[in-house]
């Protein structure tokens, strides 16, 4: 492994990147390496041990030993160094089997660190935004013996949960939240007359998000102590977009950057000591401090709006950034910290693609190779990206739009192949919606494709400024249903529930691949107004695909079972979207048990194929339907609400998620639990139809 | 009335203002007055010939001739200064009777007239935001003789709507979209190799929004042709907040624009002429704008996003504003252009409270008196108001918190009697709902007061930050349902809709405002977790408030009619909020006919009163639910799962609004539109305990 080939071949302490620049500097001399609170010198003092009998070279242990972070205050520099190298090692093992983030962790390693230790958790709170790069935090905030479990079923969260650990101070996973958050515990801490810290800390990627943009406007005006440590690695998931991103950018080239780095050890040097004479060292902080700001046009939008802006620093030397944390602690009002980080860092597969390694799967991680199964069906998403890419190829009035995540999508596909009918509007889910609609008002027809959970924030856009206006803009729903690890706050369950009783809105749902392809084509040209398509996470079914499109009727469903026995079945069972075959599979199943199940592919949870549903309602007399998205408001609500409309009161089996926010595990884990299998499909119907011979 | 006194006796063209500056400058002798189209030469001759008749200071016809923009060309600037002055009467007149948005129409008279003889509309596509400012826009498209109407069930609508001109570009009325929806105009005209100009007109207030911050930082970014023009009137609805509006405030206050206004008729002459020799003047033109540009570091945020930053520029000045717009034209990029106009300019009542005169009610032109209906119930809003006074003078820990509706929800109330705890985020839900958030892991109880309409905006940021987290912040939901006169956009018929599918998510609608009061207080104290109440727009019913606050049971209703009789009910009619009352007086009218109707006040969608509603639908056998929300997916909605589930299956009519968008005009009127009233419930009731009788 590169990894353990470098450190144990190095100079430890002295680490040197590829690049051959210092990666962890030796501060040994600084100041900060000297403090040591007095009820972590026992663990100093076993650290003296271990480093006695293993020598620092091959100790590989300090990780195991860190139960807390103030422990952290009681390592050397030197052990500092050997514990970021056992972070990442760490990391990338776990990663590698897991799957999980991976460049965006290996970024963040030092700045944790330095976190925490200038920083008093749980007492000071860190808000992490995002939370993919917070698997050093969790790894030094006792979290380690848990840590291989990540993103498992039972395990840890692949983010931050508040009911996990206390010093996960705010959950996240959505981008661009913590500083509205920080902002909100400052504001707390003030009015209860309290003096803690309250840190955010946020990538470069997530300030494209209105909210951060709201937050930063509003934290400037209010003047509250509070620190934005402004995450810089030129990145996002993918390329990151927008003129912010340039004008940090600029920062980030800028002479004096290049200076501070070059010298930074110096400016160290040249700052007052800080934590005995506090009052008296105060005044010289800041006045020390004000020489970072940068004096040039840097920053200037920060400090425009009301924050003391500081950096660009280099975020990989944890000395460094502790003293820039201990001071910034003491200026008073907003400050904004900028350090600039290297997603991927320390590991060459990932530092050389950045993207890729962002959330990998399982890989090889003496290579960097991808764990692939070879040779299975194509993903949704790359179902999509082709279909988009052959569309877009014969029809120059249609773009694909995506909001920052080209490859989660596959629309990274259409980047290469159709660039002109490409855009990526950057973290920003509002202004991509209302983008679309302003775009199909000029007779361009834009599909826009979000994954469901991430549409949420842009509810309000899709029912404002498309569907009011009945505007023609396709949506994409990637990551529909139950998405697996990433738990909780990805789950993709709740977009039927806010769609559907929006005006002008069709919702259609594949029950494969091929359909799905057929779908992208309808929504494209088969409808007029709003629509989207959701569908789930993950790969195909492993059906053909269709190279020629056939637009779908709208509001038409389709029998999957034989047609001919339709009239003659005790049960109806509606499997919405990837539910479709799990009803097919529980109708033959059923069949050999005796009982005569019709299993439909709705297709359409708007508008629904009233005909169908009413008559096999009707001729059944007994109704399941099944959906991966919450049974609340959901198809099957849908479907009940037709049902009661025409006064046919059958039975009425509604099978979806019920009324919790599901955990994190594999998808075929979650939809065991969930009760979306055939077999649970098998167990209702036998019970519905038993009951209703028993009366 | 002080409009018309002022314009008779004074000297037209230059008007003066109560402050004794010029209001419409005499632009005679600027070049711009001396370009006429050749085919409004005919419009110029018909206004010499009304010129000659009737004289300049008596005519106010001028607005009565114009049926389309273009025709503006063929006035000269007396006429336009008399136009101007017949805009505002007009305005005035009409808002005075109908009610409507008065002080930011008031401000944009000049600019709109400015826009529209620059650019050459429906050609040039003209995108205003929010739109409650354009109704100078509506009166030169060929709106005047229906404006009138405005706001009134069949009329025009009060704000921006495609169906109801060609000159409005891009519906509008929630804040802050109109550059994104402008950005994807200009990308899909340059996709289309056309050149018309596409330009955006937002106040300084919805620069707030966080979406239109995503627009800013993408359209800076990509480059393309775009006019963006800030409205800066130094107010959104309440007084603006946060850092840009500061910024914004340094640059009204700079000396350089102080120098602009007082020179600016020497400026302009100083210009180049425009329009002859496109391309020579072209590269004049740019150097001269460039003069324009803030030296210091005004509008710098702006210019490092990527804007060609332009301005302060007096927005009243209408030929010095074509000028400018003129030019901006010429201007490759995105350009921004900021102009200082003046709410409720030219009519002094609203120029001294542009607060009280942003929407009003009905008033007396003459004196700017409120016609206000002595002595009844206090609003809803104001229910709230009260309530959250009362709370928090008691409890430091509950504050209450605005997205720039301190009027709208009374909390201005709170803003003056206990201002500590009182927050006030800007045009910002997703901001505001997660700084609530924020505060709620501090122990504080934070009570986020906004409009349905408006939570739309917010609903991953309730969902994600406050659900999931399962945090203790009260949400509450003014003019939820039908709101009357705002129409389309604004009514707030989709909440329960979105909120009732999220797990731990409490949902609550009182029957009347004593209710309201104490709904308030189990938000706060009753209840732990996220909570929502909503409550409609307009005046209580009348009921004694109790000052004492008693907090409600959770998932507990009541029965309205004889509790000792509802078991040999006929029929349970559910009246969810304020349709509780209709449902008492529907099944009050009901017993007169014979039939015996049980009225319930659910109280609670979530968690509904499981045992009330199903003991009920047993006894009686027949229900009707009625809600002022959507059918689909609402309350009713809620009930049919309740039944389904414990496979009760009774005849059930679901009443709310069925799966269109409602128009404007009375709440009375729209409710009858809808069925939701007495007289419908009873038809519903007679006609489903008669079929069943039937049977």
């Amino acid at each position: 492994m590169r990894q353990a080939q470098r450190h144990c071949g190095g100079h430890p302490g002295v680490a040197r990147t590829r690049a051959g620049t210092s990666y962890i500097r030796d501060i040994a001399s600084t100041r900060w390496g000297q403090r040591r609170p007095h009820s972590h010198k026992i663990v100093g003092v076993l650290r003296a041990v271990a480093r006695a009998i293993k020598g620092v070279s091959t100790l590989a242990t300090i990780l195991d030993t860190i139960t807390s972070p103030a422990q952290l205050r009681a390592l050397s520099p030197h052990e500092l160094t050997q514990l970021a190298e056992e972070l990442r090692r760490t990391i990338i093992q776990t990663v590698s089997v897991n799957g999980g983030h991976l460049a965006p962790n290996l970024g963040t390693v030092e700045l944790t660190l330095a976190l925490h230790l200038a920083f008093d958790c749980p007492r000071d709170q860190l808000v992490w935004d995002i939370g993919h790069q917070a698997y050093p935090h969790k790894l030094v905030t006792g979290r380690a013996p848990r840590f291989a479990t990540i993103k498992q079923y039972g395990g840890l969260s692949g983010y931050l949960r508040r009911d996990e650990s206390p010093y996960d101070a705010f959950g996240a996973s959505h981008a661009s939240t913590s500083i509205s958050a920080a902002l909100g515990m400052a504001v707390a801490r003030d009015l209860a007359g309290q003096d803690f810290n309250v840190v955010a800390i946020i990538g470069d990627g997530a300030l494209t998000g209105g909210m951060a943009l709201e937050a930063i406007n509003n934290a400037g005006a209010m003047g509250h102590k509070l620190i934005v440590v402004l995450n810089d690695n030129d990145k996002s998931i993918s390329d990151n977009v927008g003129a912010l991103h340039r004008h940090l950018g600029n920062l980030r080239a800028s002479p004096r950057y290049r200076k501070l780095r070059n010298t930074a050890k110096q400016v160290i040097e040249d700052l007052p000591v800080v934590g005995d004479l506090a009052a008296e060292v105060a005044g010289r902080t800041q006045r020390s401090m004000k020489e970072f700001v940068m004096p040039s046009k840097s920053g200037v939008i920060f400090s425009e709006l009301g924050f003391t802006f500081l950096g660009p620093f280099d975020g990989h030397d944890i000395g460094f950034m502790v003293d820039v944390f201990e001071k910034a602690k003491q200026l008073d009002g907003p400050v904004m910290i900028q350090v600039i980080t290297k997603k991927g860092r320390g590991y060459a597969p990932a530092e050389q693609d950045a993207t890729k390694f962002h959330g990998p799967g399982a890989f090889d991680p003496a290579t960097g190779e991808m764990r692939k199964k070879a040779g299975g069906p194509p993903s949704f998403s790359d179902v999509v990206g082709d279909a988009l890419v052959d569309i877009c190829r014969q029809d120059r009035r249609v773009v694909g739009i995506t909001a920052a995540m080209a490859e989660g999508t596959s629309l990274n596909k259409l980047r290469v192949q159709v660039p002109d009918q490409y855009f990526d509007q950057g973290i920003a889910e509002q202004h991509s919606v209302t983008f679309a609609a302003g775009m199909a008002t000029q007779g361009i027809i834009p599909v826009a494709d979000i994954y469901s959970t991430f549409l949420q924030r842009a509810y309000d856009q899709v029912l404002h400024d498309v569907c009011v206006q009945n505007l023609h803009v396709a949506l994409l729903l990637d990551r529909a249903g139950l998405v697996g690890e990433d738990g909780q706050t990805q789950h993709g369950l709740f977009d039927i529930g806010f769609l559907r009783p929006i005006p002008n809105m069709k919702l259609m749902a594949p029950k494969d691949e091929n359909e799905l392809r057929q779908m992208v084509y309808t929504a494209v040209y088969g409808v007029d107004g709003p629509v989207a398509v959701r569908f789930p996470r993950g790969s195909g079914v492993g059906v053909p695909l269709a190279q020629e499109f056939t637009p779908l009727p709208v509001g038409k469903g389709e029998i999957l079972t034989d047609p001919a026995a339709a009239e003659r079945g005790e049960v109806v069972i509606f499997g919405y979207g990837d539910m479709a075959l799990v009803a097919k599979q529980a109708a033959e199943a059923l069949a050999d048990q005796g009982i005569r199940a019709v299993a439909v592919n709705p297709r359409w949870a708007k508008p629904l194929d009233e005909e169908l549903i009413l008559h096999l309602a009707r001729a059944t007399g007994h109704v399941i339907t099944i959906e991966n998205h919450m049974a609340a408001g959901g198809f099957g609500s849908a479907v009940l609400e037709l049902l009661n409309a025409h006064d046919v009161r059958v039975p009425v089996k509604i099978i979806g998620v019920r009324d919790a926010f599901i955990e994190h595990g594999s998808v075929a884990k979650l939809k065991e639990l969930c009760g979306l299998t055939s077999d649970h499909v098998q167990e209702v119907a036998r019970a519905l139809v038993g009951a209703s011979v028993r009366r």
